[in-house]
């Protein structure tokens, strides 16, 4: 079993906390990172047909990747400022262009998730690669009585959600499969050598500068949270917290619906509430201590922000393609909405997470954490 | 300052409820209904352009006989059996023939006002007249990165917002129109006139059975109230109670989307909420005695359901509509969705406005009302 630490961010912990917890961090992140990539080739990461072992190996280098940057950004009085300054972008790159290629495909199952449950009996994943193929296009009829006689699925609603799906599925797998090759090409490049090479020395000797022997890390980790309690502060939580605000979807058919600009304070937060864990992660010895329980609803939460954020900008986009049938539009316009309102399910879902007390709030008081 | 009543629904009153208080509340609706007629006649409510007069007559007209038609319907055991029969459809083809013309006044007024919200640059009523005689049929240009430089209202999507609103105007001020004509023919027909006729009787001469002379009112109040709650008690108040169930908008896609079954159960609710209100109005003398608070609130969110409802279905209608542009249809299909949201906003309010406690619940706890 993991030896219990003392909470080192509680106030009345005695001493500080030594750089040693973030050179034992960072080498052990750097490990790991070594260890996913060498997972990522025997399984055949590089080839097309991506095995589970592979994806799992890829989620564990981006995750260790993520990790390593972000301690190098939080800690960065503590690190060899040079060095720190040339790995972190690269860190950056690495989980960057491997993330894409999940992130599509994460897409395209949420939308084609959010078309099935909107029309059941629309085919989704193979079968609307089918229907793509197949499904001619079809003029909508005239307006009339609903035509109750057409449930069998020939209803142009339902042709709509089924071409809908379809250009999403083509759209969104062309993307994956461009951002696959992308990452094959990263992989083998000498770039990402370079960068493989460094994290390979950081698994043994950490560059911590000659002040870090005397800085306390949960000074820098205290700022961390600063940043992210600040946005947060800056959040329309109590507009969030109210449900049914309708607040996502305003100006949804503004001219550029792709970009919603009053998304971006919430994917800042999600980035700063990483930064804030990962700081945490360091102070206390990863996975080894009690985690404020708030951190991990909160994040979900922010992760589904984002992607119902992107699989609405993703329905926005098809919709621009030229040529579709108007009941294609029709069942774009009604998933873009759709996602803008789990956009906006998320945004309650983080205001209540956040609200809950966190641990260890009742005993000491001083520590929101 | 109107006479204060005991509670005549409170377990604890003494004496049954006399039928008296049935023939007083029918004679002044009835008298209500002729006075409604005649400010309607002389406010010139029969010429095209309606004021504001002949709006609120009409309003007082529809008040009344639904009404009457209620009271007719829960107290008809006190009520001659032939003349209740014969009136109440009649009174029921007053209110709905004159209630259809401001549905579809309130239905564009409720489309425009979501395309405004989700469209700022969005022109609404005269100007969407406009908009609709000028714009001519915009292709949508090959997806591409957002297009920054459009903010100015000319960007595809702005214009199918506008479009559809166009649409939407076109479409449900020809529908008013009609309406308009319908209720003028109804109101200077031979039928309304026969039920003008015994309207006015009624205001003089309530035929009640002679059996009505023994029975107790609260009875028939009684079993209009248990048909509402058991009504209430069949709802999906628990997925209605949990924000964002994203209820309202399963198969939102669906062959035939201008028909949801599952709005049926709440329309119904809101037709019994409706009648328990006036068999409560009779119990309690018109106004005089504090009502339950939930009620007021609940059936401004049924209220509010059945707008939304018949909203989210005519976006549906106008997507049928040939030949439109995709941007229209794309628009129109998150206006749908939109509404269908405001449906789901709704039945919440509803759950919301019905767990709270009821008016007097907690001192004697045997009526809930």
């Amino acid at each position: 079993m993991a030896q219990r630490h003392l909470d080192p961010t509680d106030p009345a912990a005695t001493g500080p906390v030594p750089a040693d917890a973030l050179a034992a961090y960072l080498r052990a992140q750097a490990t790991e990172f070594l260890r996913a990539l060498r997972l990522h080739r025997e399984t055949g990461g590089g080839a097309a047909g991506a095995t589970a072992e592979s994806v799992d190996a890829a989620r564990a280098l981006r995750r260790s990747a993520r990790r390593i940057s972000g301690s190098l950004h939080t800690f960065r009085p503590l690190l060899e400022e040079t060095w720190a300054e040339e790995l972190r972008p690269e860190l950056a790159w690495v989980s960057g262009t491997l993330a894409r290629e999940h992130a599509y495909q994460d897409r395209l199952e949420r939308l084609l998730r959010a078309l099935q449950r909107l029309s059941p009996q629309t085919a989704t994943g193979g079968d609307a690669v089918t229907a793509r193929r197949g499904a001619p296009a079809v003029a909508l009829p005239a307006p009339a009585l609903p035509d109750r006689g057409t449930s069998t699925g020939t209803g142009n609603l339902t042709v709509g959600a089924a071409k809908a799906g379809a250009l999403l599925d083509r759209q969104l797998t062309l993307a994956r499969t461009r951002a696959h090759s992308t990452a094959l090409q990263a992989l083998g490049s000498a770039r990402f050598h370079a960068v493989a090479d460094k994290v390979a020395v950081l698994a043994s000797d950490v560059p911590l500068t000659p002040a870090a022997r005397t800085t306390d890390l949960r000074e820098p980790a205290r700022a961390a949270e600063e940043r992210l309690t600040d946005a947060v502060a800056a959040l329309p939580l109590v507009t969030a917290g109210s449900p049914y605000n309708a607040a996502a979807l305003a100006a949804g058919l503004s001219p550029d619906p792709s970009a919603h600009p009053q998304d971006a304070p919430w994917h800042q937060v999600r980035l700063l509430l990483r930064l804030h864990r990962y700081a945490r992660e360091v102070l206390h010895g990863a996975g080894e201590a009690p985690m404020d329980v708030r951190l991990p609803a909160a994040g979900r939460a922010l992760d589904r922000h984002r992607d119902a954020s992107e699989a609405a900008a993703a329905a926005a986009a098809a919709a621009r393609t030229p040529r579709i049938a108007p009941a294609t539009a029709y069942a774009l316009g009604v998933l873009h909405a759709d996602q803008r309102h789990e956009v906006e399910a998320a945004r309650f879902a983080f205001q209540q997470a956040w609200l809950k007390q966190p641990v260890g709030a009742g005993r000491g008081g001083g520590d929101p954490w």
